[in-house]
């Protein structure tokens, strides 16, 4: 192939239908993706390949401290040369905290290499005082923080009213994106009834909220979560907790190129342009 | 070890329970394989372990206009080298088709190497003669032509008779194998109830049909409908939609090296013998 | 980074919430994993990953018999090189049963490297008296023996009395491990109901029964699975089927790193000390 490098395939052939989408390094269109694992030359391949649709990468859970050393230090770096923002799942904060030890956590993931860090209370009760002085403690540090609200126990779960109102309490934050909890499966939790679909009546007026709405990323591992994000918002919204395997997939579905968003450049009475971000 | 290279493990020792599988290059028997995004070491380590068991291999949906050139360039090459046929998702071709661009989506295909192309219009309505008139154009080229019936929204499908009407129609037509649509999910789509279960009453038309039978490709992404498919048709049904890490699963299920199928051989009353195949 | 080699991360900063989890070589809370076709860079990937976490690995059914030989042996001898034991799945051993092969099936096995074997009649009928002889003989041969007990079939199924009997005599054979069906969906099968919930009332005599309790592996390939498994018998109960990418994520609730069992360690009341294990 002649050309210059790096060329996109097939650009100067077809359009993509939804136009807009952002480029990276994006501040709208976010897409988080769950690493449950991956080794270094499996990272490398992911980034070549799927690089420039990953905005953050997020070591799933506590597995991070699962991982020697010398080898999470070089993953940290490689997913940092690609422009991506890397950092440990939330419950690792919780753990931190729980020991007395946030200072210490904090401290070493800046020295292992991780350039975001979650502050969340999806297992622990700290209260919102306490987890805002957190919040401004990582961002003083230089860490980019990423808030989430819910809890990963639907039995934990506040009325709808005040967990409504803690997300706007969050936007307000802060923090540089406020995430809402959707866990790794999709389902029974939150926003999601029980087979993953989104309560659309029940969070109406976080849905329809235009309040700094680009600071929101909403938790969306199942195909079904992201295409009516996408139908909702259009291809800039936020989205996490996409699995490994899924990041072109979704991006095409962001654009157009699959079926399910396809459809809606088809009825434009169907499809809400995208007039909230 | 010693003997010969590339010799089988265990070929020596005992005979595959259900006898007569194909081999590469096979005409029937076939396994496409949906790819969303593997990079070039997994892509040639994929090839190591299970090329032998793929047919084809298809760049899902539009995922293939979101690599690099160069990268996407060197999967086609690597792809084609061990023998399986390569292209991308039928969903691109519809996109071209809206833009009016076929001819240039056809030509840059070619360039690209991809050596197979999908006829669909899964999402889109194009009328069966401009359908056929494109399949007869790739197939010109001298791409191998995959044509594939059913609509990806389940609110799109035509009636049972007309859908049969339609698969033998393509069967006719110059493609050289037709696709039932399956999706990747395999639910509640055409052929399959919400459940995944293959609706074989209300199919029973196109499953007892022997009428060129070796030019249909079943997408079969759930392992229950692959053992289904297996049980009525025999090893050498066509099987299509096949997840990435399911090929070997799905190779062993075809030879009777998975308790699924095994006990259909010790069962003879429960078997089909494979009349049909 | 300074200090010694192969430190793991985190390891100065926080203790894991669940106490005692074993290291490799354990002898109880291993982890089997099931492997469905990994080529030779992907498996030292995971090993220099979550090679700690590794105990078995399991060639799924019978797809050891789809290898060259070549790969094959190369595969075989990395997994061992890490510490853990590998060996193909037992369907294939009820194959070479049906053709009065086993004890080829052994010998070659063996002449591969592979350092277990597993002894099944999830398909087949044999009989406790031809399954134990051919133990002894495995055992005999050199190998680590596995024997399952379960059908593969939920109408071959023994009623549940006759079940924990088999149980209870298999945990007095020679053999080193006694596992549980659960195959690789977790559904409708032996313990598990169709949505993959532990009938725990029915089983609770297998349950709670502590005779030679470390000597049952419990297949429970979902998350809820081995979330309840820990939840009742700690860090270091037995856990099968495991898929290759939730390694790290069985490994994290293992020692509390996941909201999941971390939330045990918040109420002691709701959390069964490891009595039993």
């Amino acid at each position: 192939m002649d050309g210059p490098e790096k060329k996109k395939a097939w650009s100067e052939v077809v359009d993509f239908p939804i136009p807009g989408r952002t480029n990276k390094p994006r501040i709208k269109g976010l897409t988080m993706v769950i690493d449950k694992g991956l080794g270094l030359v499996s990272t490398e391949e992911l980034l070549n390949v799927a690089g420039d649709y990953i905005d953050y990468l997020k070591l799933g859970f506590g597995t991070s401290a699962l991982y020697d050393e010398d080898v999470l230090v070089k993953k940290i770096s490689l997913v940092r040369s690609c422009g991506a923002d890397i950092y440990p799942g939330g419950t690792f904060f919780e753990v931190a905290w729980l020991q007395n030890k946030v200072k210490d956590y904090l401290k070493y993931a800046w020295h292992l290499g991780f350039s975001a860090i979650e502050i969340s209370d999806g297992t622990v009760d700290m209260g919102y005082e306490v987890k805002r002085n957190f919040i401004v403690m990582a961002k003083d540090m230089g860490f980019k923080v990423i808030t989430e609200v819910g809890k990963k126990d639907l039995r934990d779960m506040p009325d709808l009213n005040k967990f409504i109102r803690q997300v706007k309490k969050e936007l307000d934050s802060e923090a540089d994106l406020v995430i809402i909890e959707g866990r790794e499966s999709g389902k029974g939790i939150g926003l999601y009834d029980a087979r993953g679909n989104i309560r659309k009546d029940d969070f109406a007026e976080l849905l329809l909220n235009t309040y700094k709405m680009e600071k929101i990323m909403w938790e969306a591992p199942l195909k079904k979560q992201q295409q009516e994000f996408i139908t909702l918002f259009g291809p800039n919204v936020n989205l996490g907790n996409v699995a490994i395997n899924e990041i072109l997939a979704l991006e095409a579905l962001r654009v157009g190129m699959r079926g399910d968003t396809l459809k809606n450049t088809l009825s434009a009475g169907e499809f809400l342009q995208c007039v909230l971000i």
